[in-house]
């Protein structure tokens, strides 16, 4: 914490904030100028700096920022790489996740999973619940979907992510999946991050729609400092003035948390836009902006889903996708499942 | 809802979309114009928009609003006036709920309950259960703080509310507290707020950061389909780029919730601002507007406070603002418990 | 300037920050903690902080907020006062503007002249330059509406405020009106506000609707920097996510402003809400947060009105309106026109 | 227009706000639903939406946007493709513009132009008047400024872009530039548009920070409708909460213009980032997301600019970035330049 004085401080009015950063046990270094005073305050305490601005003679109080520690790359300057599976999340490969919003019947997953596999995706999406914002929505198929999403990960391959809602909810999806999914309204539910720093699985965090980065990085210092070292952060979109399209992805954000931290971040298209003729621009701009991943939503039928059917792409458009993918990550260096399966989808 | 179709879409298009509403269980009412064609769809289902948007021709669909019911003053034109104890919410006196952040020690809170009691306060409002975004920060006393909150309120003669921070915590604060707070964080915690529809007393009901107003009243909604009619509105600011206070507290708000609901709608000044030098300008602006009341964060010794210190008010600070609310109170034909308590406090 | 550098910054990377600050201008004062350097660069230059941050070792760069100077209360401790005829604004009066958006006729302009005055407004408003969004709408009279708005002022012992919109128009509002208005989309047109530096009128400048306080006192600076000493500034509403009102009204803009500087601060709630319904109750919040005036749309027939009607209030509405400000101002040791004018209005 | 009545308005009601809107000029068509009635208005008016939403009985007001028309896809239903010289932007090249903030001296001007050229760049991008949020920064060279920057176009065969600030200006810059730049504080100078609208070269419209999509687009109509076919769109970040980043680049603005609009739409990376570290990265999203060219700063020397040398890229880092766009735009079926020019640089 940096505290400027006032150009006009007095003496005692310094002396008194300097006594009251040590009674918070901060240790003080003094830099006298010419026209102001500054403190350096350093230490073990996390004092507010609401309360020393409102200290006479205090000009403004400098937060040195990155409270998080194990989510930061001066704490981890290597890269985690997240393993799960024989999939490698992290590393050089660009790793796609995609699937429906819900599991909905055996035959809805079960042609989705061989579609996306097909395609490239290497780990399957779904939610088994689905609190919905009216109590009358379909509400998910609960641990009946999980296990549909199980079986057809494991007929194709595929490790899987889904939702987890509410820390009571971590056993059941813990016993089917193989990443935990926290949707962007609980990244600052702190009793649901304690709970999943104790599990064993990676989680995926996604940004909130009014969080800053800094606030997405403290959330996953949560989860790390429970001693669980696998989080992959998500960006999905930020609630701005503009009202074109549902949320606005912060693009930057990519480049930015690559600087701040170790950890791997993806990129979700398809709540960010909630339409589907606008994923494939923004998926490609994720990819070449340097994103370690994409989480997509496609639908073997979009038309007739039960839950965010306007964002679901078309198997077909998701084909086109990977492809321009494949075209644009070796621009940095990457790559995407270069050796896409052959004839392995489910039925054949 | 109503499509407004393309200037040159086919007659082919405007058929396949009429079919596709009908098919969601929609009626249909076509108006054919010189330069476009407008459907309105109205039913009992709540297509998704954005499925319509995606059909050839289609222009865009404007959402009629309003997609709650039991919240809106369509559907109850008269004002929702809560009962806790002897204390009317959303009548004509403006209620004033005011307290520390937590609990912290009985000293503390039977100090500060009977400073805020004095100043005419009616409502005592205090934490038990504090999950910050740092694991090593003060978390609350738990069951013994909602015991010596409790305590204060039948010596003081006040009613208490509390937060809700989860609904495992429903049975234990429906022990003490006369009203469930439910934190900006939670507004969509559909989990928490069905939870919530079934409990016998009020629910505070605050507008989280980034909820447009719709969002909230939609929250409200929730929680009134499930059978529970009390729920008081609190609008606490939202986030925009201004950086100069904590956040912005939208004023506007008031008369607008006025407008569209019956439910009473109060102001937290003390978490909008963050500091509390601020917080009296912000308070008598919300009395000014209309509000039905205020949640302010009052503490007998704010310096030493375990958690919002600097946003909590002095004793001597409240006493001020509350004389102050008392003249502003009448030009909008309100009151402000107009006879104060003599010399009733704790210790006297 | 303070800048912290990373925990594993070496003594080569601390010493390349010193020695460039240095070569631009700084003096530089080094307090080295036990897991930090933080440097303190102070001086004439104003460097920007980017090109600091993009050296090696460098974790962040903090500024020192307050870049301007004669806008601030360091500065000039004191409010400061502005005359206009016997109008005085920033004093314990609270001082209402109000009239139409535009000058549409004599008759227009006359009886809302009348209107306004009799309910105690002092300072009269009203465009004569309209640049429209569409250019097929109303362009306003011109210098034909300057000589209405100012004979009307005449008549009714108000004073005038108009809007400048371009450097060019400087000189013939200069003839009629006895304040510049400078709109929100100008307030960052940099070669108008140096030339209404030079002129020996009071400007009134809007805060732009994404402007930062701190950008809105740096634009008042630029007026003040060319020895113009007369800035009023109106906060009029930020664009935000939340789209139930036109703009965002920042209601604690007043008490900020009111600690920053010593200037006055007024509100308009009119372009805040866009609707008339929702004006008075943000017009009384102005005032009870403190607000210094009001700046409000009045027409005598806002049906008919050729531009802004739905934000224009009926003078009965605005009678109302005054009504109530009169018993809110006291709260705050202020006065609103305490002796209406009886009988002068303009027919009588 | 579409007027949504409320459920319990009244016949009379009903007819009132359809003889409001006939007597605005407005044809109605009524559609009477079980439980709403809905009005549709379309002619030749643009009435104020607000008006009518203050009427007795309604509900609420739903715009259909795209007031815009020369500007919207749907009267031209084939991409603009504008040429300058022998550049062609719109088309399947993909056209970088690059260059200083500033002119600064002929080596620099020179040098920088050599530099981009070798790159690929196919226009050169310079300012000559610089006005500051400081009075005491650098103002730019005026003229001598434009007159270096034509010069070093001619030697490398590149095409010149430069900032209009003023209506004042546009003679002067005409006689150099190829293009006309506004920036974002004049998106909204309809004064300044009006006069682009009658000039026979392209303008590059950038897009203000808080500006939505739609505004931007009813600005481009401004100068369409004077006559200007060649209006370029330029995306550089919106204001938003995040302030990691200067500004919030809307990566999606590019699909979604593309879907509205025939005009060309470009992104300026550099002005988004506000740091040469981010530019890259998001400005090979940009390409990714399929914008039809880039705008970026590159300075010889940008440690020692005298204006935004943080954002500007150092030659070294712009020939890379090259490189790797050349990748990526073949993944959406366009090309950047592929024969670079061989050894043509000022000096060689």
């Amino acid at each position: 914490m940096v505290v400027v004085m006032e150009e006009r401080a007095s003496e005692a009015q310094i002396e008194q904030v300097v006594s009251r950063l040590v009674e918070m046990g901060m240790d003080v270094h003094r830099s006298t100028g010419v026209t102001r005073t500054v403190l350096g305050a350093v230490g073990q305490g996390h004092p507010d700096p609401a309360l020393i601005e409102l200290l006479d003679g205090v000009h403004e109080v400098l937060r040195i920022s990155e409270p998080y520690k194990l989510a930061s790359r001066t704490f981890k300057p290597d890269n985690t790489v997240i393993t799960v599976g024989d999939v490698r999340i992290g590393g050089d490969e660009v790793i796609v996740m995609a699937g429906p919003c819900s599991a909905e019947s055996e035959k809805q997953v079960r042609t989705t999973a061989a579609a996306v596999r097909r395609a490239g995706a290497k780990i399957f999406r779904g939610g088994a619940f689905k609190p919905r914002s009216s109590p009358y929505s379909f509400q998910g198929l609960g641990e009946e979907g999980l296990r549909l999403l199980r079986d057809a990960c494991n007929a194709e391959n595929l490790q899987l992510v889904s939702e987890v809602m509410d820390a009571s909810q971590i056993d059941v999806i813990n016993k089917y999946s193989d990443i935990f999914q926290v949707g962007a309204r609980n990244m600052q539910n702190f009793t649901l991050l304690r709970e999943l720093g104790h599990v064993r699985k990676p989680v995926l965090l996604k940004r909130g729609i009014s969080a800053t980065i800094e606030e997405w990085l403290l959330s996953a210092e949560y989860v790390l400092s429970g001693g669980n070292t696998d989080v992959i952060l998500c960006e999905r979109g930020i609630r701005t003035f503009e009202t074109a399209t549902r949320n606005t992805l912060d693009i930057a954000a990519i480049p930015i948390v690559q600087k701040l931290s170790h950890l791997p971040v993806i990129v979700d298209p398809s709540h960010a836009m909630g339409r589907r003729d606008k994923v494939a621009p923004v998926a490609r701009a994720a990819v070449a902006a340097g994103a370690d991943g994409l989480l997509i939503e496609v639908h073997c039928d979009p038309d007739h889903a039960l839950s965010d059917g306007a964002q679901s792409m078309f198997p077909s458009q998701f084909d086109r996708l990977m492809a321009e993918l494949r075209i644009i990550a070796p621009a940095i260096g990457r790559s995407i499942c270069l050796e896409p399966v052959a004839r392995r989808g489910w039925g054949a």
